[in-house]
This record gives C-alpha cells, structure tokens and sequence, in this order.
C-alpha cells in the first residue's frame, strides 16, 4: 500500500496598502501550497512580489488565488460577471502575479478561485466555464484546485486542465459531501484535536465523519488551512506538526517550475 | 547611404470598461507599434485582449504603457511614488499585458511610460532608476522607448537595457531639443502638411526647426503619433502615407516575438 | 378634466475622469429631472458639480442615480451587496450628491437606483429594503423613482417615502405591464413617431399597447429618456417638443428645494 | 488668569472593507475630536456610519479628514492634482461624511487634511486654496484645523474660516516651530513621561522644547494624538488621564451641531 500524499494550501498576500491581513510569514513556513490573492480582491504589486520571493525561498508552490474585482467588499460578493469579460478578468490576475513570480526565478503553479468566485462555480456553469477558459488559454499545464463535484473542476477536465480535489480542515461536511453552510451551526470547527484527527483521516482512509454522524468517502489531494487568526494559525501549525509526526510530510500537487533566472533575456 | 529606418507608435487601448477613447482599429492599421495601456490609468483586461489581438494580428509591436494606479486622473498627475513600490506596480502591469500577448500567440516587446510618469522620469532619477528596474527584472532584453536625454533613457542604458529615442510628431521643440511646455502657445502643432514636413525631415535629415527657427539635431527611431481626436487619426494616417509614398515603411524597433501556440504546456 | 402632469428624466453625469459618455448639456435642455451618477458605478466629483450647476440654473430637478461601487462594470452587474453595507453605500452616495446640489443653491429632490441594482430591487426585497431604508434615514421627504409594481417602490412607500412611476419612452412592454427583457427581439423601439405616439398615449389615456398588441393600463408620472447616444438624444428633443406642443410641457415631480446661499454658516 | 482650553483629536475611521487599522472604540472614549476618513484614502460607508455613531453618542465631534484619491498610498503620496478638481474632491469627502454625521443626529464640525495633502498644503499654495474653497463653499462656518505658519491656516483665514492650531503630542519640533522631518533620528517622541509633560507645558505655558533644547513659543487650540499601534492609544489615554487630573479635561473647538432628527424632512 503506498503512502498517501497531501499539500496543505492557505490563502496568503491578502493586505492592500497600509493594511494587513493574516500572518504570511508564519503560514509560508507551515503549508507547501500558497494561494496568492493578485490585485483584484485583496494583494497589492509589493505584496505580492514579497510573497512570491518568500514562497520560492522556502519551495512553496505559488498558486494565483483568482477573483472578483471587488476590493471593498474582499471578493466575498457574488457578481454576475459577463463570462465573456471573466476570463479576461482572470488571465489579468493570473498572467500579473505571473510576473512576480518570474522575478522570484519560478512560475505561478496552479490556479485557485477566491470567495465568492469560488462559490459561485460551484454551480454556475458559465462563469465555471470562463474560469477554466481563463487557465487553459494561459498555460494549459496549469492544475487547478477546488471542490470535488464542482461545476468548477468539471468544466477545467473538460478544457484539459489537472483539477485537484481540496478539502478543508476547520470545515463541518453534509452527508452527501459538500460542506456545510456557515450559516449553520457547527460549520467551523475550532478543537485543534478534533481537526488534526479528521484530517489524519481524510488523507489516510480517504473518509469524513459528517455533521450527521455518517461517514463519507472523500478523495483529497489538497488541505485548506486558514491564516486569519492567531488560533488559525496555531491549529495549521499543528497539522502541519502532525503530519510529519505521521510521515505524512506535506507535498506540494504543484511542482515549482526549475528556477529560471528572473531578468534573463528569452527572446 | 543607408534608408534611415522609422517606426510609428501611439497609445492604444485606453478605454475602461463602458468607456471609450480614441479609434484603436484605424490606428491599428496606421502604427508598427501599439503602446497598450495595463489598467492601471487606463485599460481594462477585455480591451486589452482585443488590442493585443487585433496587434498581433496586424504585426504591430505590443508596448507596455505603464504609468501611475491613478485612473480617476488618466495617469495624468505626478505621484510620489515610493520608488521601491513604483518598481513592483510597472512589474505588475508589464506581466498584466504579457498574459494577453501571450494568448495572442506573441509577447510584449517593448515599454514606454505614460503621462505623468513619462514626464516625470526625464528628470526625476530614483523612479525613472525604479522603471528601469522593473523592466530589467522582468525582461532584460525589452527595449524602452523615452525621451533623447531623459534620465530614464540613461537609467534603462545603466540597467542594460536598450534604449529607443522617440519624437513627437505633433510637438513643438525648443532650441535645446525637448519639448515646449503645453501650457506655451505654439506647444501643438496642427497643420498636416506642417507635420509631414517635419517628420520626413526629422527622419531623413536628424533635424527639426525649433520654435525660434533654429536647427536642432535629433535622432529618432520612433515617432509618436496621437489617436483621440478624429483629426489626430487623419494625420497619423496621412503620415503613414507619406511614409510609405517616399520609400520609408514604417518598421517596429522591437520585433515582436515569434508566435508561440498559446496555452501551449512550458513545464 | 384635469390635465396630466408628465415629468422627463435621463441619466447625466455619467462621465469618470478623462472618459466621456452621452451629452450632457443637450439633454439638461430637454429634460426636467436629472439623475445624475455619484461616482459609485459612474461620475467623479467635477463632473457631478458641473451638471449640478447647469440643472440648477435651468430648473432640472437633481436626483440621485445610485447604484453599485463598481466602476468597470458600469453599475450593470447584479453583486450580492450585505443589505446591511448597501444601506451604507447608498447614504454615502446621495449625501456626496447633495453636497454639490448645495454648492448649486439647491438640494438633492429625488432618488433613483440604477443598472443592476434598478433590476435586482424589482424583485430583491432585501436589497429594496436596505435602499429604501437609506433613502428614509437621509431624508424621508425624498420621493423616489421606479418601476410601478416593484419590490423597490413597495418597501419605500413602506418606509414612508413617496414612490413615482416611471415608463420608459422607448422600451416595450409586455401584457403584464414589465418590460420586455432586452434579450428579446423588438425590446427597444427605435422609429421616433413610434415612440412619441406611445409617449403621447400613456400620459393622456394612461395605456400602452404591449408587445402582443394588447393594451394595458399604465400611471406614469415620469418618462426615462436616453441621452447615450445621438439618435436617442434626438428622440428626447423631439418629445419634449411634442409634449410642449401639446400642452403638456413636462414638470418635475420633485420640486428643487428654494435656493439656499452656498456656504452660507448654518449652525 | 483663565484656565487655557484644549481638545485631543486623532485620525478614526481608517479601516476598508475587511481590512481594519487602529482601535476606534477605545480612541472614541480618550479624544474630543474624530478625524474620520471619508473613503478617498481610507474609510469605507459602514466604518463611517459606525464611527460618527459613536462619536455622536459621546459628545465627539466628527471632523472630515479629507485626503487625495489613493487607497492604495493610504493617502501618504503627494499628487499633482489639478486646484481646479482638487476642490470637488474635497466636497465630495465631506459631503459624504455628513450624510453619516446627519444619520447619526448632528453634522461634520470640522475638516482636518489627511497625509500627503496635509504636508502638501503647508507650502503649495494652490492646493491650500483649492481645499480652503472647498470647506467655503460647502459650509462656511466650519473651522478647520492645521498647522500654525502653513499655507492652508492662512489661506482658510483668506476664505473667511476659522483656522485651528494644533500640535503633535509625539512629535519633536524645530527652533523654528516645524516639526522635525521623520527621516530625522528623534523625530518621534516614545516615553510617556516625556510626551505628557511637553503637552502639558504646551497648553498651560504655550511654550515647547524643540530639539536643541531651545524654547518655542506655541498657541495650540488641538493636541494631535495617535491609535494606529497600541502603544499609541496607551499614551493617548494616558494624556487625557493627566490633563483631566489637571482640571484641564479636553473639550472639542468646534461644537457638534445641536442634534437634529435624522430623515426629518427638512424642505
């Protein structure tokens, strides 16, 4: 029987300006899969460039967390985006941190959906299918990261895209697999115990307990983790601790290209 | 004697969103070369697809027209840019418009800074040495376009990159060899046969009549022509014309690159 | 029998920075209510004192054409805006308004969404809510515009505000009294006779004849003109012209408030 | 002798969207007036709505900080803006403020210049006039607040308003009165002890110690103080601990407005 391999992904480089968010620097030493925000959502120029040299310092595979162009409101609003304008709108985001990237002598590794955007494709098969459009116009090698059964990694093995099934680690799932809404009570866990021991078993049995009690099988690839909070961070410190205790050392699904020498003339 | 070699270049793809400016397909049809905007003045990524299209299609060299995040002002009002960040947000928008040349099957082959930032680094050293960064970081083989002169010009030069003087066809010059001031009167030159003149004498003979009649030596690869008035677009066809009529095709100074299948894996 | 009072209405000021769209000075010549954009999906602020000022002097009545922060999109795209930050932005975007109304010696008169947030509150009820409930914290002697029979007009009579009906001059409509989804074919109508006879009808015998050729019952007390493009601009001078000929020469339904001297200390 | 008067003011309201910055419940309980931001450089609708809430409720007057347009710069770069726009940027800035000053039963009091446009203002003599014209036409009776010897004090006395001195509880001062730039070593004063007696002697002796050791005269009608760290707001509570134990309990210079019921019809 082989051993299972997971990554573990958080979303990182989301402050804008003078603001901040989250703790970058602690979560690029704890997950090997690093969701930049590029600009639309969250993420400035000069985050992002330090966020992609620090992720390629420490072999963190750097993925372009794709969204709506809604500062104020975080890319956590649904808006009903022309599909044909939405992939313009993600190959901009991903071809820009792209280019940070580059400067960090690597390449963006795969591609994640943000927010609301990432809700949204879950079902809604037009903007599903302008976001994959997006990642195989750009660089059809891309991997792409979401929910397994979304319309969203449907519509990216359609375009020839490499989707990758995530799961999250403080999040409640339903019977039937999908997670359970915020809304409702119990949806986030917060016991560092419980997390650690469900995710141990989502990787190793390939099963969640779901908020029901029943349990349902799960492949997963890739563990959500989030940065947010001080106790976030602690509990993904923990996994992460975990995991290697387990000899479960956490691999990226994305292989960083080979360094290429930022600056050097390719024509 | 060697036929002295010209390119036209002229600022494209500065619409936004529902907005409209200038005629990017009948001066699609007239320059060799097309300073795109990147949104951060200007631009948005649907107009900047077209653009970059309609360029590649037509053989027009795609430049970066990179200038400060300022779209309420055109890009039009000096900024104090902290240099260090100034680097990171031309970075991001060259890499912006690369995405879109890239799904053009070419890339961007040259950058010239726009408005505000144009004008500023012909004197301002550390942001026209923090432009000249972020193309040698990003792509040390792309040549800029500036003002004979210019600290940006001898900063691009000092940070290995090759430097490509343009003129205006437009504008008056002074008796030193830049430009008068829009605010005199005389800066703005109308009259096409005027501006033919002077162009193919620019061209042919290195010399322009300075606004108090004296000659002025110059050397131009690049003639910047204007696009946002319905008589602007005449001139610029009408110099085409005359261009052509005496031998002179206008030619891109960059080459674009060899048209590379988009979406193509790279890893 | 008393004669119908009719008010015209088009959307002004909804340039941004060195972008332009529609004629603003023709159409302050031919319509008596302005809705003028506020910067949020359209409009900066010199653009909103200039048309503040000229529907001031002219007697055009200044509304406010709220809609959603989302400029590249033009307002035009539904965003799932928390009912509760809506309330908020709609407060910012009126009050941002008035300030230039009273630059002009006059106030904001009236409100009236627009785009994406137009349709969605015809039948979002939380979204109606938040912008009826915003207009009745600013100022609850505000009337409001809107579509007869929308969710929108509901809640702000609710809220104690006075709703208006308007119809669209150039829109057809269907036997239920909506608009025909423009998505259908013969949803605008173009032959100005056309709409000047319809116009004409639904003011004076209050019916329009729908799209199957039914008749349908109709109170209108304002008609939502174009102004975007000429030919629209010409079907709104001619209307005014028919309407003044046929003595019913349109009247706001919101009085501008009595001049107040600008700057004038207050407290 | 009359006991001297003197109000504490500090910057509020700086957060965006998801992002937050400085701890505004705790400065509303220690100073007397609330720069709060207006969403051009910081500040979004519902941060403003809650802030002049409870600034309202706690007898706090709410001052407009009025900065450039530049969320990403956080207001902290100089821009070349047109006088001529510069004035309707500011009305914009304060006319939105007091729609939220109005929902929470009173009106802004004041306009404090933020950043960047407050350093500009001390010397640029056109941008100091374009923000004085703005504060005169919007409302006349508003005092504004500033630095003692700058272009913007004077030219608002030019206007007609009613310039506010005020100084920097933690900043060292020149022999000449001028704060001692940043790049400067003691530039920023951090010991307690140190800042509440040099406020202290400020207000009771209208004398300062500047850096080298010479003793300045200053009238100070405001002492500026800061919450952006915690450190900060420890010593923003502690001086207003000191100067209410010296029988010198901080009081606003500018008097909220009598409350008026908000959405009151007022025509």
């Amino acid at each position: 029987m082989t051993t299972p391999v997971i990554d573990l992904n958080s979303d990182l480089g989301e402050g804008f300006g003078q603001w901040t968010l989250g703790d970058d620097d602690a979560l690029l030493s704890i997950v090997t899969s690093a969701n930049i925000a590029c600009g639309y959502h969250a993420g400035d120029p000069t985050v992002m460039r330090r966020v992609c040299e620090l992720a390629a310092e420490r072999g963190v595979a750097i993925g372009a967390q794709v969204g709506y162009r809604d500062l104020p409101g975080f890319g956590r609003r649904f808006m009903d985006v022309d599909p044909r304008e939405l992939v313009n709108d993600v190959v901009y985001q991903i071809a820009a941190l792209d280019g940070f990237a580059k400067l960090a002598g690597t390449k963006v590794a795969y591609v994640k959906p943000h927010g609301a955007l990432y809700n949204a494709i879950v079902h809604h098969e037009a903007q599903a299918e302008a976001v994959a459009d997006a990642v195989s116009r750009y660089d059809a090698s891309l991997p792409v990261l979401g929910l397994p059964g979304s319309a969203w990694l449907r519509k990216a093995a359609e375009a020839g895209l490499t989707p990758v099934h995530e799961a999250f680690a403080d999040r409640a799932y339903t019977p039937e697999g999908t997670l359970v809404s915020r809304r409702e009570p119990g949806a986030v866990l917060h016991d560092p115990d419980v997390i650690v021991a469900r995710c141990l078993r989502m990787v190793t049995e390939g099963v969640v307990e779901a908020i029901d009690g029943t349990e349902v099988p799960l492949t997963v690839r890739s563990l959500c983790v989030h940065g947010d909070t001080q106790g976030a961070v602690e509990i993904a410190r923990r996994l992460r601790k975990e995991f290697d205790a387990a000899g479960l050392s956490p691999t990226p699904f994305a292989t960083p290209a080979a360094a290429v020498p930022a600056g050097a003339g390719e024509r």
